[in-house]
This record gives C-alpha cells, structure tokens and sequence, in this order.
C-alpha cells in the first residue's frame, strides 16, 4: 500500500510554483502558449511525446489553475477551439524562458536535435 | 490499460530540461543546495512533503543525472553524509532562481505563507 500524505501548503516558493504549473506536460503547454494563441490540433502536432487523453487533461488542469484559457472562436456551426495564456500563465514567462535557455544549451553539450519547427 | 510510449527524444528544449531536472521533488532538493552543501537529514527537514524512500531515490537519480554530487565526509566511524550541486546542476542556477521568484510573487498574491527558515 502506497501511503499518500495529506494535502499540504508547500514549504518554499519552488514547491509552490511547481504545483501551480502541474508537471512535465503542462509546463511544455504553457511553453508553447507562450509563443501565441495555438488550437488543440496544433498542440497536439507540436507535443507528439503527450497521449491525447493526458494533453487534454492537462489542458483542463491548466484552465482550472487559471493559467489557460479555453475560447471557441469562428464562425458558428465550425467552431475551433483556441487555447491561449491568461495574464497569470503569461507571467510564468520568466520561469517558461529560463527552461527554454537551459534546455537549449543542454542540447548543445550533449548532442541532442529538435525536430525542426513546422 | 495505460499505454506507455516507447522512449523518444523530447521535441522542444523545455521538455529537455524537464526530463533532465526529474519533477517536482528533485526539483525542489536542486533549489535548496543551491543555497549551499546540505547533509542528508537537513534536506530531510526542509522538504517535509517528501517520504523518506522518495527523498532518497530522488538523490539517487540526480546523482546518476550528474547534477548532484554526493561525498561521506568527517572523520572516519561517523562520516556524515553530505550532497552539492555539481557543476551541470550548478547551470541550472537561472531555472531556480525563476521558480523562487514566482512562487515568492504568487505567494504574495494569494496569501500563501511559507514556513520560516530553520
């Protein structure tokens, strides 16, 4: 039997940010929000290592926290469904940027490739 | 059943350094040694929300990461166990910065309070 603690405040401002966030693929969400207003398809094309269940999950987590925001936009009978960053997603900007820097340098050190933009 | 992709590059450099940093709690444990060297049992009191057994394969899997150092120092009979960022985790520096700086301002905006330092 796995022993789950109560919930808890968290005991410093690290554990606090990380639990607002939410997680590897809500953070990559944010990230690529960062970059504009993206629909559900085109987080899907650009998250491919996330399964659809969980990206939907996450997004759902991400408008619950406030962080994301979900609108219908379009003409009427042929809605698309647009994510975008509230003003408190976009001031994660920061945090999403500093990941962004290292993750990059990383990859030089190390040898890894991103596949190419679309 | 859960289905579970077979290991893949991650496709942006954010998922990268996620990958890299580990979650949360591995997270959290590189934000307080970048205050400084910590024995085993002060990590184990300023980072309540972890169990035992998941604080210490935390530590091991930043080890085998190579972002964390871990060295038995003191007189021989009662070494005391003792773990540093290394210099790859000492990179990370700018992410943990960004992370505190957040948590510190959401806190200030929602009321959280951390507890006081030791």
């Amino acid at each position: 039997m796995t022993t789950v603690p109560p919930p808890r405040e968290p005991s410093c401002p690290v554990e606090l940010t990380l639990e607002v966030i939410g997680g590897k693929w809500a953070t990559v969400i944010l990230a690529h929000l960062k970059e504009g207003v993206h629909r559900y398809g085109e987080l899907r094309r650009r998250i491919p290592g996330v399964s659809e269940k969980m990206l939907v999950q996450r997004l759902r987590g991400l408008e619950s926290r406030g962080l994301v925001e979900r609108r219908a936009a379009g003409p009427k009978g042929s809605e698309v469904v647009e994510y975008r960053l509230t003003e408190e997603g976009a001031s994660l900007v920061p945090v999403l940027d500093a990941l962004y820097t290292w993750g990059l340098s990383r990859a030089a050190r190390t040898g890894v490739r991103f596949p190419p933009p679309e």
